[in-house]
């Protein structure tokens, strides 16, 4: 099949539309012959060398995709040939075809378009695990998340609006930071000369906080939760190691948690199936309705994967960008 | 009434046998006839003037006590002058009377003597609400308590064992070490001559750590954490601020979580009450069938409060050191 492959650890320029061997369709998965995949940021990481894919998974980019089932393996059940799905991946989406754990399968979403519910499992699976089942977040709770436009903070924006939540969020732009607002953000913080502590005290501290520069702000995050806060870094795009001080975290009574999807097991408990049938239960009803949006920047094709990659590289998006399969 | 006061802020000698004015019955309060109090390490510091009490508890020390209702107050119901009680407070145990609010009482478990009973409250309810309530230990986990052989490491060994899981725990002799192991838990180390990184993670790493060292010990105790795994930081004594490598944290999809129980209103969610009810509830019948013990390391009247401050400080104690009201 055709795929996105790595000549060599780089930038954008390594990314060339070519050729790997097809994928097997083990116990207990599908092939899906894809139509779209979406970038996300762990594969610019992934493309330079520094976020090597977990045992077992495929050495090809992509942590999501949509498109048709065309196999269906061993033991696998509810699922047929021709179904139109999307899916959470471990990697491999940047192809013609991926192997699937059925339990990472989702149905795609009816009124959305195939090609766009590519943009879907990601941002749904990684706010509803870490916002909703991990940090709790509660109607008349108020919601800090960073990166506003990206494709998490997008679907961040909405999951916790439709929750109750009151949303306070940033961004670098007012093209972006205009964009929060329409998808219900209360409060809008450019952060390139607003404080965000100071704008999130003056509603009362963030009970929760979902955070993708891991050092740089933990310190700002921890002053910016309220008693009882919980901080949920997702991401490390402003470095790992940082000082934390235990004692304002106490009198707070808050907690830093860390977490990331990827990692985590295909089943058991806190699994990906686990939350990937969270999804499909709590959060596409409101994407069928329409109360949710999948947002989709632009669509390019896959050929074009190095074009891709410099657009979120630059936070030029607002939103996912997605990979097509032409033809 | 008599109280233990504090001339000045400072040592041990600070605390005099004296005069105080007696606690008024509010609303929805009860007045309890000390019998005992019990020693916290937040007193020291409270001593020393590091730890003012929260807004609206009494002046005096005293985290616990034991004794009899002799008055109840607006709004009371449950509670009749002369029960035998146990009860969490704000503050005012060194003292012949203290005024309680009603969902702080614990009835005196049965078989256990009343004086006794004093040593209960604080360990049994910081130990419920953050080693189940909060950080949701779970049958065939590993727990991870640090000072094994104090008031809080006694229960918490005790709690753990109870629960199913597998209980790792410091302290610094031989013989606090041979205590915790007649209470249960399965891994001694001394921390004076061994790592305890190394030692949990022998059998896996540690699903839960309870920690009461802060700065000092936040590295080491990530490490020891296994995927998935909890930090419960309660406590201080090595300091407050410490380099944390959220790098790490997320690679364990773990979390920190700094909690204090003082500092929690009476009521509402995660109040006082709730914890109280919880303990209560959960707690008390294998209290009273004898399964979890109160650990007393010996009773010194209230007018010896400097010398069980000395007791404590030095860490000469295995369990609770007691305060009791003579005659």
């Amino acid at each position: 099949m055709r795929a996105v492959t790595i000549s060599e650890p780089g930038g954008p320029e390594a990314l060339t539309w070519g050729e790997a061997p097809d994928p097997v369709c083990g116990p207990g998965e599908v092939i899906v012959d894809v139509v779209a995949t979406a970038v996300n940021r762990a594969d610019l990481l992934q493309r330079q060398g520094f976020y090597p894919p977990p045992k077992g998974a495929s050495e090809i980019l992509g942590l999501e995709c949509s498109g048709i089932v065309s196999e269906v393996g061993e033991g696998v059940t509810g699922w047929s040939v021709g179904d139109e799905v999307c899916a959470l991946l471990s990697g491999g989406g940047y192809a013609e075809r991926v192997a699937v754990p059925a339990g990472q399968l989702l149905p795609k979403p009816a009124g959305v378009e195939l090609a766009t519910a590519a943009a879907l499992p990601e941002v749904t699976c990684t706010v509803w695990s870490n916002v909703f089942l991990l940090a709790n977040l509660q109607r008349d709770e108020t919601f800090l998340v960073h990166g506003g436009s990206s494709g998490i903070g997008t679907m961040a924006i909405q999951l916790a609006k439709r929750a109750g939540a009151r949303v306070a969020t940033t961004a670098g732009s007012q093209a972006k930071l205009d964009f929060c607002r329409e998808l219900g953000a209360d409060v809008l913080v450019n952060y390139r000369d607003e404080d965000f502590v100071a704008r999130v005290k003056e509603i009362g501290g963030a009970d929760v906080v979902l955070d993708n520069m891991g050092a740089k702000y933990l310190g700002r995050n921890v002053d910016a939760l309220t008693v009882g806060g919980r901080l949920v870094v997702i991401g490390m795009q402003g470095g790992t190691k940082a000082e934390l001080d235990l004692g304002r975290l106490l009198a707070k009574r808050a907690a830093v948690h860390a977490t990331a999807l990827r990692s985590r097991p295909a089943t058991g408990r806190g699994g990906k199936a686990d939350i990937v049938a969270a999804v499909t239960h709590d959060v596409w009803p409101d994407v069928e309705r329409g109360v949710i949006r999948p947002i989709v920047d632009r669509r390019l094709p896959m050929a074009r994967a190095a074009e891709a990659h410099r657009v979120v590289e630059a936070s030029e998006h607002i939103g996912k960008v997605l990979l097509v399969n032409e033809g």
